[in-house]
């Protein structure tokens, strides 16, 4: 449609398609060997149970599960998961301070939406998950990084840029935050850390947003507060994604956040999607009722920890003593740094003709920077082949030493 | 959070909650009888063949039906939509020209937040849906209503209105139209107001934003063209729910446009929610592909006609002969003209103490007229409950004469 090119609104031209996505086209082939996706393995997923709960769900209510729902989400699920936050994370929280959403990005999407004047800076970590930061750009949000070490986000660099965007006249409005095996660089921040961004955000009146997608894929060390008990104010909106501990296949998430604010969201996805759609929240709501939702997230710490573990292995044995990396405490993801000068794009390209695919760290870098970085993800594939693909990947960078 | 409403932005206070979400509430008492809502009715969920095909999902491919998926959509659920539309619809199109999304709304949202820039003016009806009307709002757009008569949308009007926007230094932008059994006022525009809504659209560059969610619900009469097959250039983007002739509980609408419009819907949605969630999609795929669909939207009209034909039967034996209210071809509505002077809304709070609902009109007129209207739909309720909540309205109505 060329000649329809000149309707478009700014914002379609400034939108860059997610480099996760274009990666995933590069790589389409069925012989490679993927540590690139953050996608769970399949091999979690609670098939038996989810098609027992579904016959039920079927034969007993077709005529609620199949239809419309409130936009607030399913009151018996957000029931139970206020309740669930309350016990497990310190989140003390109702039901009208939860919204259920198509997925963590509408969550973020709408935290954007409601937050987000154009021009206002959005703080995100170099490097960050681009859904947060993308849907802060997508209204207009100036995004400005700030570094992190083995720690998580740094708080003093973060006073120091938000001091500077004062300065410059700019408004700072949001911190976009992963506390728990940060994707994609797996770190996770200590207590005193959260208190610090925390006291920030009051004191520099940041909305805060806690992105928690693999908060309880925990395989070693203790479970850290989240920001949100620690600010219970109504500063903080927490998104937990549910693709990670049930599955991705029914684009199921929480928010949690302010009664008023969640009003304003519910309001807002009226224009957006209306409401989540009702057979897959009947069917979280009965799987967490049956108590199996704590069940799975054992399970699956369990799936994972053995992954991780063969992973780090792997590292240890074939990367050549130039290359750093972390040890992930959880999640799914190990973040690597190349020696200086060399480039992960490039790395990519020549892992893709032995097949073997990651992701290169730049697009999680707002500022452009982190070229030698790469996120290798344990999620996906099997260890026999996330062994190899390490392997190989090994050899290709001593190639270079 | 009184404490944070210095932080919204402006688009968070201006959007208003939909005016049918919160009568909801005012009518959510179990003795209620409804003409309100524009959900489906449940008896046409196809429940047996949803389950059998859920448990064949769950057991041939759990590991894609309950994964992430692409966020152009299921292929194979485009590939079978595209040839459907192409026979059905005369709407010619390729599977990259179609993105599966969550309901209609959200193939609305994705149009406006790729079109409009804030200040651009979008033409709807007097009165529309304002789903469509309010996803454009959102982002920033100037509603000029134009009046319907009994053919849909009067084009002299639109022409008007249009170049009084040019003139007032104004950018016209987009036109949104439902043109079959048009919500709220169950209007279907003949061929030739079609073809005249294109060619205004075309002469003063407008995009055509096609709302089509009845459009297969048709009880008597000739089907018309979409303004799609009359305007293949690219110009028009066709929005279709299955709600309607599906079920609502998996939010499944495709949205079909020019292959770099649907381009950047992709891109803008990887913000937004990155995918349709894929069992629902498996689902519908596997409901077309068993040739369940077409025989759906049969059942579903024989279904529909009863209701209507009660509807209009229980009106021309109960209401006053002030009150005029059309005869729609298909849909879901009915719309009702009250005598000058009289209010809807002040009827519906009697109405609602007799325990009868529906939603009055001035929501959905965007210039605040409107008041002496009101939509009922013969969707949801039981003819039973239709004669009996007509006759309830007549009666009300009679004392008032």
């Amino acid at each position: 449609m060329a000649e329809l090119t000149h309707l478009l609104a700014q914002r379609a031209h400034e939108v860059q398609a997610s480099a996760i996505r274009e990666i995933c086209k590069l790589i389409a082939k069925p012989q490679i060997r993927s540590l690139a996706g953050g996608w769970p393995d399949p091999a979690t997923f609670p098939v038996a149970d989810l098609q027992r709960i579904a016959t039920d769900i079927f034969q007993q209510k077709p005529a609620l599960a199949l239809q419309y729902t409130t936009s607030e989400g399913l009151p018996e699920l957000r029931e139970f998961l206020a309740d669930w936050l309350g016990k497990k994370e310190g989140i003390h929280c109702t039901p009208d301070e939860l919204l259920i959403t198509h997925g963590f990005s509408q969550g973020m999407e709408l935290t954007a939406k409601i937050f987000i004047e154009a021009g206002d800076v959005a703080f995100v970590g170099l490097p960050t998950y681009f859904g947060g930061s993308g849907a802060c750009q997508t209204f207009g949000a100036e995004l400005v990084g700030v570094e992190l070490d083995a720690d998580g986000m740094i708080p003093d660099l973060l006073e120091e840029k938000i001091l500077a965007a004062k300065k410059a006249g700019k408004r700072p409005k949001l911190l976009y935050v992963i506390p728990d095996f940060q994707n994609p660089s797996g770190v996770t921040m200590p207590l005193a850390r959260r208190q610090r961004l925390v006291e920030l955000a009051q004191q520099h009146d940041l909305v805060i947003a806690e992105d928690s997608p693999y908060r309880d894929l925990r395989y070693s060390g203790e479970a850290v507060p989240p920001l949100m008990s620690l600010e219970p104010s109504g500063r903080v909106v927490y998104l937990k994604s549910f693709s990670k501990v049930f599955c991705p296949g029914f684009r199921l998430a929480v928010v949690v956040g302010d009664a008023d604010v969640i009003r304003r969201m519910v309001i807002a996805r009226q224009f957006e999607d209306c409401c989540t759609a009702a057979f897959g929240q009947y069917l979280l709501y009965e799987f967490c009722r049956q108590g199996l939702l704590d069940r799975q997230i054992k399970l699956n710490c369990a799936i994972y920890t053995r992954k991780r573990d063969c992973m780090l292995q792997a590292l240890d044995q074939h990367m050549p003593t130039e290359v750093q990396w972390n040890r992930p405490d959880g999640g799914f993801f190990v973040f690597v740094h190349l020696p200086a000068g060399m480039d992960a794009e490039e790395l990519l390209h020549e892992a893709v003709d032995h097949d073997v695919a990651f992701v290169a760290g730049a697009p999680f870098y707002v500022d452009g920077s982190g070229s030698q970085t790469l996120r290798l993800s344990f999620a996906q594939s099997e260890p026999a082949v996330i062994e190899a693909a390490v392997a190989e990947l090994g050899a290709l960078l001593k190639a270079k030493m």
